[in-house]
Parts: structure tokens; C-alpha cells; sequence
């Protein structure tokens, strides 16, 4: 049966009369919008829209004429909240992060699917064992096993259908092999200081400067690891009482949690990318 | 010249098509909607959007035909954002809050204009004067003289055609005979503590919990003094570091932050009054 | 072996020279104070210390010569950080607290042990199971059976020589049996508003007023429940785009985050508690 | 008189009873310590604390006795807490956070004077006049005149007594001729984000990466501009709805209350400095 509710993201060049043609079509299909968020640029002419319809008759003949909109650079993405998207974990030795997403899943907040958590290491072996959850343990045994090693994630994740790759502090850094496959589908979380610190130990660093907030940078997976596209952010405060240990208990803090909001927006379907920016639609 | 931005808030009783006849209208006449924000409710069927939108046609007959749109229980709001709003500040000792407005709207933040402070007090006489604005001291010297003094606060309103009433630490309780008038169009701000604390002096009770955060409401002012619509809250965390003192001076950081939100939220037409609560779009 | 670490917390009525008299003490006897934290109220009269000392020779001899100060209102608690408290949890339905405390206590953050959690329900009970704690499974069935009930409990936690009971989401009050037993070791996490609701269904009232914050705030328990000393309180922000079920999980996540900075303050000694309120030295 | 209140920071090697003989010291000249936090740190060896002491003998005698404590990498700070600050306040064209700061000194907030006020520019003369402080306006008018109007700079904070010279957003870059004379007087607000921009325009930068935080920082000024000793740090969370203005906006408003905490704590001497970071004891 093709009726019901669907969430439809849409990116273009800003014209006038957009708003009336979607709702008009989506009228004339039986779509009831319940839900709509829109945001128009001046400076760069773009319009972003992401709105949820009921009661859709969603037959090919309609995606025939949403497509015949023919808007200019239009991009769409529509998607049935009713189909769980697939999420693959992947780790290494801290758990935290990965607690999140199975106990956000576990109480319905997070409304999808885990069927594959990946790791490096065995150390959060047990979590997957306590949730039911395969856990694939593909060790990085030498630069030369990498390759072997990212072409077997990527086998397992086809496998599983996966949808959406969430690197939950996934310690080794990806080859272009893997990013550029999962490009728009892959969030990682990593640390972040005001200001940025270059070169190893960066807590370490930040410390030394006495830095006051600690905070968390959630983001799309591109080539260049750690400048993708910044999907959620956030921080807490830290004071002189704080140790380099505590600095790094209050990072894990609040990396757990914005990676939780990161992965959210994604799987609601509230992101668009755009370039090298998202605008996420709460 | 009729032609230009407008801003529109609707409220009325959900159905389907809504969002498409309104935005086929808007494009008859010749209107580019560049910001759309839509909020429906299943528990209520409550149907709230607003919406901006640029070179609409604004004519006795585009206003006609938006009448007849004849929605169920249909209200809304046309503005021209280029037509400032009018506000008169009421304040009694504490300064704060009054020279957040004054500074913001300098500063172009707040978009509106001020001919108008109103004191039962001079405290704040020199800020007045330092920012260029007519100062009405009307004290209020008797239960008696209470009844002429709203009477002349409500002449001076209405002699400065006031569009907004803000209660900016004015530390007199209204009758409904200047709140009945004002309805929708007077904010005020108070204090907020987790939990509340009824009666007086209510830092020194908060104090003697020993709270740990110190908030504020800023309101739409009922008769009933203190439980109006909310329109923005926040917390500031405090510690037994904090005297009663320090807590009273949290609070008046507190406040005067969120009472600029409120106020710019309405200057802004952000708000849809709903019963006895807001939908504020951000 | 006496010698060691101890972290010494004092209360009494404010005087001249208790700081030096006490570290010239602590100092006679070995140790060495790497942290202290004081707090003198004028209006009060009281004086409040934490200090951490190291090497001290924590013998008889020692013990006897600190009474002996005999400061006036004196107080004091001495604890070993080495000595892990034990900790019962009591849940009902949800397990996202209990889920934070036991995750919290496997990552080395909760420096104590949980040998024990109670229920009048089973949902909980996997979780349990997941990390190898003892579940034990004492149902509310007539209100007769609530005395027997509350016996068993009792039996529990003397049987596990539990020191600090933490109601993390135990939805049954309890009678003063209990709670008068465990004045000053037993924490409760509730919801807190701006205003607060009375009656029942607070998140219903809270959405009907459109409140803007959701708080959560975690006390000591006293037997006039939910009115015990405030030990940590936070506020999250919420919007009309929040249903009632939404207002519900942003509660649920800042309980759980409140509920732990609590527990972790009392674990690692920082909490005083004086009359209704606390102290808490971070 | 000699005898008073006194704020006594002590910033020293680590070793046993520091405390002790400190507060023994203190109570012979008939002290009473009403605030004591201190800090020590096992990495570096460092010892750190400040206090307050009512009743103080505050002698020669007194003063050579504390200074022969002799205690190792000895350094203190004696503040007579009633010896009000003389600030001075350094703009270019936005007048923010000079407002703040002359707003909260005439509530007492501040317990400072700002005698002065120094600009490159003239925008700012009516709020000085206003507040009735000497307004100096010494123009750059090229780069050889630099060096010229830094001298007067420097004539006119010796003048006029100045202790703490505080950049509200001075847009010129001090060389080390000034610098250098106010290591550690010295206070300047700039914004942060996560990650770092380095460059011109970096709030365009910040808004084509997208990011969702906007922060600020105030430092104590050193050679090497921007990168001295962090005091304060905070932030607040923007969207893709703020615009490159909405986004400078929002950083005007972190950055006044920023530099406000940090104005703040070095002027109730809350601040110690030490290599390149700071401990603040809130």
C-alpha cells in the first residue's frame, strides 16, 4: 500500500511560487502537511525545505510530477519514517558513545535499527553481547592489513544494509576507500577547544593553556577526517579544579551526548547538507 | 505604494490544504515567501504557521480574498516589518533591564522605537535622559491615587499610539483595568525558581533551600498577575558561594537576558498566543 | 596500616583560628593538605570545610586530638576515598538512570560499588542481569503489603551494608520507616518546572502553560518527599515543536545527568548538609 | 589604620604545611580567615590559594614575617579589598561591552572605578559622556603616528593611576611598547569557534563551515596577541537561521558577558597567573 505519511527534504535555487507548487502537488495526491520548516538564503539564493505529509497517495505517477517540478538545482529526499534506517557502530576501546545510541535505541528515542557494531579491538565486546548485537571484531594488525581490513567493513556493512556508519570513537583514521562510499551517511564525533589545538595529546595541550570550556564537534565523514560538515556542537564549562583526567571525563561527557543529537537529526531525516555546511531542521 | 515584505501569522483548526491555498494566494499576488515556519499539533488540531514573504501585492482585494480563505476558527496577523513598533518601558528603582532595551535597540537589535518611559519613581530618570527619551514620573502615592495614576499611564499610551507595554522591573501590581486593555501586548518579567516559592521575599527563601539555579519568565501579563502565557524562559546555576545578595544579583542578570528575548520576539512577530500559552517561531 | 589519604569535612559555628588550628593538627600528625575548600557565612555564623590531606598518621591518638578541638556546634565526617561506598539503586519502569550509574561505575567515573538493585516491577531487571548485579524483586502489591515491603527493603540494604541509597525513578513513596533510617544517605531525582505543577500529570500542565525549561532537580529524601535539601538542579530548553512525550525524554535525559552529578558529589564527599540545605564543594 | 580585611593570594611549590604555618601566621596577627580555596597539583608541583582575612594586624612587622615564610618559588598578592581598582576601558567603534561594563560598576556589580576612557575613534564619546568619564580620543592616523599615540596611551593610564587597562573590543594591535608594561593588567575579549578560523572575516568563515556554536574569550594580554592566558570562556548555540549578522550578533552578546566575568574576577582579585594559563577561584 503506497499511502501514508512520508518526509520530504528539498534543496534548490530559491524562485518564487516553490512553496505553492510542492503543497499544491501534494494537495492534489491527498497530503495533508503536518510539519514544515523552510529557509531561504539572500546571499547565496538558496531555498532548503523539509516538511512531513500524511495520508500521501505515493504512487509512481506522483513521483513523476514531483520530479517534473523541475526546479532549478533540485535535489530531494523523501523518506517513509516508517522504514527504520540501518546503523552500524563502529569502536574501539571506549564505550560511552556506544552505550548511548543502544540504550537511546533500547527506549524508543532513537528510532532505528543496529544490527552490526564493528570494532578494532574486543574491548566493548560485552555491550554488544548485553544488547544481542553481532559484534565483528576486524583488528588493524599492520599498515598493510588496513586495506584487507576496510574492504571487510565494507563488505559487512552491504551485508547488513547498512544505511547510516556512526564512528562512536573510532580510533583509526578512514582511507578515502571507505569515506568516499559513505559520503553524507558516515558522522563522527571528535573533541573540540576554543581555541583548536594542532599535533597530538590535545587535551594535554588545552590544559597547559588552561582552557575554560570543553567541547564536542559532531559531523559528516568527508576525506579530510575532522573538517566535514558540522552537523551538531556543544560544550561544558571546566575550571583550574579539573585535572587532564577530568578534562577528558567532561569531553566524553559531552561527546556522548552530541554525538546522540548528530546521529537523531540524521535518522529524522532533519539534515541537509549543502556544500561543505548542514542546515538541521529541530 | 501597497507592494512589499509582509509578515503573516495564522492560527486556526487544522485541515488539509491549508499551507496550499494560503501559498497559492500569496503567489497570485505576487509573493515570494522566503521564511515559512508550520507547527500542527494532533492532540489539539491546532493548525499555527508564519510566514514572511516579499512583493506581495497588499491590496484591499488581496486582503478580501484572505478573509475568505475562511478558515475554521481562523485568526492572523498581516505586518509590515518596516513599520516599527512602539514601546513604552514602565520601571520603578533597578536599571537593568531598561538599559538593555535602550542599548539594544541603539544598536539596531531591537527593531522598534521607545518614545516613552514611565516611572512611579525617578531612579531611572538619568538613564532616560541619557538616551533622549520623555520620562512621566507618576508616583503612586495612596491606595486612592493608585486608580488616577493607571489612568494617566493609560492616557500616555495612547497618546504615543504604544503598540507594547514593557514591564521592565516595574514594581507595581496592575489592575485589570490597564491588563484587560493590554492583552497580548504587555510583557512582563519575573523571577523563576525550581521549585516555586509563594510569598514574600523569595530570594531568601530560595536561599534558605539552597537552590542551585536561579531562573526567570518573561510573560504576557493577565489579570491574574504572574501566570500569563510564557514566552521565554532560562536558568543561570548558582552555588552557597552565592549570598542572598548574589543571588538577587544572578536573577537580575537572568532576567534582563530573557526579558530582551521576549521582547524581541514580539517586536519581531515571532509569537502566536494560544490560550494560555506561546508558540514562539525562532 | 593507618596512614593515608582522608578527606575531612567539618562544620561548626564560625571563630577565629579554626583553619589554623586545624591544619596545625593535621600537619603535627603527617599530613599534607592538597585540597581545601572553606566557607564562612556572616549571616549564618557558620563555617564549612572539605580538605583532602595526605600521609596522615590516622591513629587514636589522632582521632582523640581532633574531638578535642571542640569547636563549638562541632561536626565533622573523616572518610577514606580508598573505601568504596556502596550503593543500592531502587527503579521501577525506566532504566535510563540506572543505566547511567552502572555505566558511570564500569568507566571508573562513579568511584563506588552497586551490589544491589531493588524494584516493585521487573522491567528493569535485564539490566541487572547485563552487569552481573543481584536484582531483587519486591512488589507493592495492597498497601498493607507496602509495610512488609518496605521491611524486606530495610532487610537489603543492612544485609549489603549498603551506605547510600539512590531512588532513581522508584516510583512509590516512601513512608517515614525508611526515609527517617536514611536522613542524609538516600537521594531522589524529580522533575522540576518554572512555575512548579502541583497535582498530578505535572508534564500535561507544564505543556498546557508552555513552559519553556524542563529542570530536574536531585535532594536529599526527607520524609516530606520531594522537599528534602537540593543537591543539584539543571534546566533544559524546550519549545512548542516538543509534544508532551517530548517534554517527557528531555526530562528523563536531564534527570539522569542531574541524578549523577549528585550521586557522584555525595560518593566523593562533598556534600555538607546544614538544616534544609547543602553545601556542596566542588 | 593598619588593621582590616585583606584578599591574600599565595602562589608557591608544593610542600607540607603551607596551610598551617599560613593560616597560624595569620591567626597570631588576629585574622580570622573567612574564605579560604586552595589548590594544589601533583603533575607540576604547584600550590595555589587565595583567602580572605578579617581583622588583620596588617603590620610591617606582619609583612616581614609573611615574607619569611620564605616558602619555595614564593609569590603573593596583598589586597586591601576597600583600595577600589582604577580601570580603564579602550573602545573603537562598538559600544557593548564598554555599556556593560560602566552599567554594572554604577550597580555595584563592579566594585571598581573606570576613571577613563581611550578610543581610536570617536563613536563611543556619548556613552562616556553619559556616564560623565573623561574621554580621550587619540586617533591612528598612520603607521608612524602609532608609536606616538601608544606613548599618550601610556602618559594618560600613568596619569590618571590606572591598574587595569581592559580592550572592550579595541580594534588596533598593541605592539610590545605597551604590552609588555601591563603583563597581567591587561584584559582583551575575543570571539572563539570550534573549530579555530585563522584569517580575516573569520564569523564569514564560521558561517560558511556552518558551525553551530559561537564563542568568546578573555585573555590577558601578551606579546603575542590573542594567545595569552585564558580568563573566561563561553558560548551560545547558533543555526543555519542565523545569517553572517545574526551569527556577529550572538558573538557581540557572548563576548560582553565574558569579559565581564573575567573584569570581574581580576578585579576581586579571584585570578591567579601562572606561566600561561590562570586558576580562577569562583
Amino acid at each position: 500500500m503506497s499511502q501514508g505519511t512520508r518526509i520530504i527534504r528539498v534543496l534548490c535555487a530559491d524562485s518564487k511560487g516553490i512553496i505553492s507548487s510542492i503543497s499544491g502537488l501534494l494537495s492534489d495526491y491527498g497530503g495533508n502537511i503536518t510539519d514544515l520548516e523552510q529557509h531561504s538564503e539572500q546571499d547565496t539564493g538558496l531555498f532548503a525545505m523539509r516538511l512531513v505529509v500524511e495520508g500521501l497517495r505515493y504512487t509512481p505517477k506522483f513521483r513523476k510530477d514531483f520530479l517534473s517540478l523541475n526546479l532549478k538545482d533540485f535535489k530531494y529526499w523523501i523518506n517513509d519514517p516508517d522504514q527504520k534506517l540501518k546503523m552500524a557502530v563502529l569502536v574501539t576501546r571506549e564505550s560511552g558513545c556506544l552505550y548511548e545510541l543502544l540504550i537511546k535505541r533500547q527506549s524508543g528515542d532513537l528510532n532505528c535499527e543496529i544490527p552490526l557494531i564493528i570494532s578494532n579491538h574486543k574491548y566493548c565486546a560485552h555491550v554488544s553481547r548485553d544488547f544481542g548485537i553481532p559484534f565483528l571484531h576486524l583488528p588493524v594488525t599492520s599498515p598493510e592489513n588496513k586495506k584487507y581490513q576496510e574492504a571487510h567493513i565494507q563488505d559487512a556493512l552491504t551485508q547488513h544494509g547498512i544505511d547510516l556508519v556512526v564512528l562512536a570513537r573510532y580510533m583509526q583514521i578512514l582511507t578515502p576507500y571507505l569515506t568516499d562510499q559513505w559520503t553524507g551517511r558516515m558522522i563522527n564525533i571528535h573533541h573540540s577547544f576554543l581555541p583548536a589545538f594542532k599535533g597530538g595529546r590535545p587535551y594535554h595541550q588545552a590544559w597547559q593553556r588552561g582552557v575554560k570550556c570543553i567541547g564536542a564537534t559532531a559531523h559528516y565523514v568527508t576525506t579530510d577526517l575532522d573538517e566535514g560538515p558540522i552537523i551538531h556542537q556543544a560544550v561544558q564549562s571546566v575550571s583550574h579544579r579539573h585535572s587532564v583526567k577530568g578534562f577528558i571525563q567532561a569531553g566524553a561527557d559531552i561527546e556522548r551526548s552530541v554525538l546522540y543529537m548528530a546521529v537523531r537529526a540524521h535518522i529524522e531525516h532533519r539534515i541537509i547538507l549543502t556544500g561543505n555546511r548542514t542546515i538541521v531542521f529541530y
